[in-house]
C-alpha cells in the first residue's frame, strides 16, 4: 500500500475517541490516559518491521533499519494539556507513522537510511510546568536538579510521578545516547495561530522557533482607601502596571514577527475599596531575532521603570524563563519550501515560486533537537480560528491529508539529502 | 470630675489590650471577641446613670434621660475589620462615653435633653460583606432579604451568627423605634485619609459622606496563543482593560473631591502563555456631588466601550452597589466649625476664620442616619500615614484630646440648638 493520508486521520479520530472526554484531549504526560496512548501506539508498530523501545526519558522510539545507519528522525508527541485538541502533537506522531510505514513498505522493510519515529515524553510540560522534557533530555540541555523539586497541583513530585512510569529522573540524560547517527530531525505540527488561514495557504515552512523572555514583574505601591485617599496621593500599582500592559505592544510592533504579551497580572489586596498596594504581572516576549529580542527585553524593563516612577511606585523584575531563538537549518528549510510547493501543485495553483516561510512562536521539540546541533526543520498545517490547546482545535481535513503527504514528501528529499552529505 | 480627654485615650488603650493580637484589633462583629469589647464597654456603664439595652438590631444604646425627651445622639462602633487598628470606630465610642460622663456630671445626672450614646452593630461588614447593618436597620434602609442569606467564608450564615448574639434578623426592622425623639447625631472618626496631615490640620469638619457608585466590569476578547497570535490579530481583554484603568483618573480628576479605584482586576485564563481572553475589573467611584458622580459613572462607561472597540472585545457592566451622597446638616455643621475653631483656638493659632471643611470619601454610620431625616454631622481627627484598617492605623495622642474636647464642645452647642429648635 502507497502513503494513505486519510488513514492518518482515521487514527488521529480513533485516537481521540479513545482519549478525550467532553472537555477535549486528557493525554497529560505520566497519567494513566496518557499511558493508554503509548500503549495504542505501540499495538500500531506491531506489524512493522520496526524495532520499539522506550528511553532514559521515557521518549518512545520506533527505529525502521536501513541501509545506511545515518538516521532520518521524524517526531511528535502523543502527550496533551488537560482539556486540549486533537492534532497537537498527535498529528506529528500519525502522519510519521504513515510516512514510516510508506519508507517500510516501499524498500521492503529496508530503506536507504535509517528512519526513526519518536513520540518525545512530555512535550506539554502541563502538570509539572517544564515542558519539552523528553526532548531536552535527549538534547542534553535537561537541567534535573531543577526538575526533580517540581510537584503537581496535588503534591505529587516529578519524580515519583516518571517513576510511575518507568522513568528514573536520575538516568534521563542517558537518553542523548538515541543522538548516535541522528542526520536530520522533521516535524510537522498544526499551526497554533491564525496567519495562515487568514492568507489561505494550508501548509508553510517553519524557519525556526523564536526566542522567548518570560518574566515575572512586580509594582509595588501603597494600599489605601479608596474613599479616603486623593487622587494626587496614591501609589497606585496598578496605574504602573496597566501603563506597561499598552506599552509593550508598540514596543513589539516595531518588528515584523515579534510578539509580546501580558498574559497574567495579579493586584493585592484585591478589593473593590483600595488602591492597589502591588500588581504582579507576566511578561512573554518572543522573536526570532536574538538582537531584536534582546532590545525589546531591554525596552520593556526601561519603559517598567519610568512608569514606576511616574506613579511612586518601585518595580522588582525576575526571569520566569528563557530560550535563545533556534533557527532552523537552510538547506533543510528549502527542501522543506520544494516539497510544500510540490505536493500543493497538485492540488491547487500556487502564485508564488515560494511557499510561505513563517517563525514559529510556540516552541516545539525541534527546537531542543535543532540546539543539540542536528540538522532541523520545521513544516506547519493551517490551523481553523487560531486556536489550539482547546477541544475546538481544528484543521480541514483535506489540509490534514495534504500535510500528510508533504511530511512525505520532505522525508523521501531528507533521506537524499542525508546520504548526498 | 470635667471632662477627661486623657481618660479616653486610656481606655481606647486598655480596649486594644483586651482585643488585639500582634497584628492588629479582632473585634469583628458577632464574633466572642467583639462580644467581649462591648462586655467590658457594659462594665464602664454601671457607675453612670444611664439605661442601658440592646436593641433589636443589636446597637447598644446608653441614654442618659434628660429634662427634655429631644435626644442628642451621639455614635460609634466597636467593631473592627480583621487586623484592624485602635482607633477606626472605637475613639468615637469612648470620646462619646467621655462626652457622656461630663453631661451627667455637670448636670447631676438630669442634663437639658437626653443624651444618648450608641455602639452601631457591624460598622464594617467585615464578616458578612454587609457594612452599616445596625445604623441601616434602625434608619430603616436595611432590607432583610438580601442580607439573610449571606455567608462568611466558614459558610455560616448571617442569620445564624446573629441568633448566637441575640439578634433575631427578622425582628431587626424593630430597631427603627430608637429614632423616636431624636434631634441630632454627631460622630467623631479617624479621617483615614492623609490630607489633614498633609496640611498639618488636626481636626476637620466633615460636609457629608460621597456618593459612590460601584461596579463589576468584563471585558471579553479571545484567548490565544501568547506564540503564535500576530499583535494584529488579537483581541486583548487586558489592553481594553488597562486602558480603562488609566482613563478612570483623568474623568475623577476634573473634580476637586472626586476618587475613582480600580481596585481589583483579574485575568482569565492568566497564564504566562495565553492572551487575556477575559478581564474582570472593579471600578469604584465616589463625589459628594450627585451629579459629578451621575457624570464619572456615565463618562466611565462610555471609555470603556470605546476601549472595548479598539481592542476588539466587548465590555458589559453590572452594578456591584450604589448609594447617593448624603450631605449633612448645614447648621450643624456651622456648629462643628464653631467647636472646632474654639477648641484649636485653647491650643494654638488658627489663621483662618473657617475650620477645614471635607467631604468624608468613606461611608459611616452618620450616613444612615442622617438619610433617615436626623440632623446629622461628622467630625475628622488627622489620620497619620492616611493609613487605617490596618494594625499600624494611628493618630497623635493630643490630637486624640483634642478631638474629644472638640466633640464636647460640638455636644453642647448641639443640645443647644436642639431646645432652640
Amino acid at each position: 500500500m502507497p502513503l494513505n493520508p486519510k488513514r492518518a486521520v482515521a487514527e488521529l479520530k480513533e485516537l481521540r475517541t479513545l482519549t478525550a472526554d467532553e472537555n477535549g484531549a486528557q493525554r497529560v504526560a505520566w497519567t494513566d490516559t496518557w499511558l493508554k496512548a503509548r500503549e495504542w501506539f505501540a499495538a500500531k508498530l506491531k506489524d512493522l518491521p520496526v524495532e520499539h523501545h522506550y528511553d532514559a526519558a521515557g521518549n518512545n522510539w520506533a527505529t525502521l533499519p536501513g541501509a545506511s545507519e545515518k538516521a532520518l528522525l521524524i517526531g511528535g508527541h502523543l502527550d496533551s494539556v488537560p482539556n486540549g485538541g486533537w492534532l497537537d502533537g498527535s498529528l506529528n506522531v500519525l502522519a510519521g507513522l504513515e510516512v514510516l510505514r510508506r519508507f517500510a513498505e516501499e524498500f521492503n522493510g529496508r530503506p536507504p537510511v535509517t528512519i526513526r519515529l519518536v513520540d518525545w515524553a512530555d512535550e506539554e510540560g502541563a502538570r509539572f510546568g517544564r515542558s519539552l522534557l523528553g526532548s531536552s533530555a535527549f538534547a542534553g540541555t535537561h537541567s534535573i536538579a531543577a526538575d526533580r523539586v517540581r510537584t503537581d497541583r496535588d503534591g505529587i513530585k516529578l519524580e515519583d510521578a516518571l517513576r510511575r512510569c518507568g522513568v528514573e529522573i536520575d538516568r534521563s540524560p542517558e537518553s542523548a545516547k538515541e543522538r548516535a547517527n541522528a542526520a536530520a530531525y522533521l516535524e510537522l505540527h498544526i499551526e497554533q495561530g491564525p496567519v495562515l488561514e487568514k492568507m489561505q495557504i494550508p501548509l508553510a515552512v517553519v524557519l525556526g522557533t523564536k526566542g522567548v523572555e518570560r518574566h515575572a514583574i512586580t509594582f509595588h505601591g501603597q494600599e489605601a482607601h479608596s474613599g479616603s485617599t486623593p487622587m494626587n496621593a496614591r501609589r497606585d500599582a496598578l496605574a504602573a502596571a496597566a501603563k506597561l500592559a499598552l506599552e509593550i505592544r508598540p514596543i513589539a510592533r516595531k518588528h515584523p514577527d515579534a510578539v509580546s504579551t501580558m498574559g497574567s497580572l495579579k493586584t493585592f489586596p484585591g478589593i473593590v475599596t483600595a488602591v492597589v498596594g502591588r500588581c504582579e504581572a507576566t511578561l512573554d516576549q518572543r522573536d526570532l531575532n536574538a538582537k531584536i529580542l534582546a532590545q525589546m527585553y531591554q525596552e520593556a524593563i526601561e519603559a517598567s521603570k519610568r512608569f514606576a516612577a511616574e506613579e511612586n511606585c518601585t518595580v522588582e523584575w525576575s526571569r520566569i524563563w528563557n530560550i535563545e531563538p533556534v533557527p532552523f537549518h537552510p538547506q533543510l528549510i528549502d527542501l522543506c519550501d520544494e516539497a510544500i510547493r510540490e505536493t500543493l501543485g497538485t492540488s491547487r495553483d500556487t502564485s508564488s515560486g515560494k511557499s510561505h516561510r513563517m517563525p514559529s512562536g510556540p516552541l516545539h521539540d525541534a527546537a531542543e533537537v535543532s540546539r543539540s546541533g542536528i540538522p532541523a526543520v520545521m513544516m506547519f498545517v493551517q490551523s481553523l480560528n487560531g486556536i489550539s490547546h482547546n477541544k475546538i482545535e481544528d484543521t480541514r481535513e483535506d489540509h490534514l491529508e495534504l500535510s500528510v503527504v508533504a511530511l512525505d514528501r520532505l522525508a523521501t528529499k531528507t533521506a537524499n539529502w542525508i546520504l548526498a552529505r
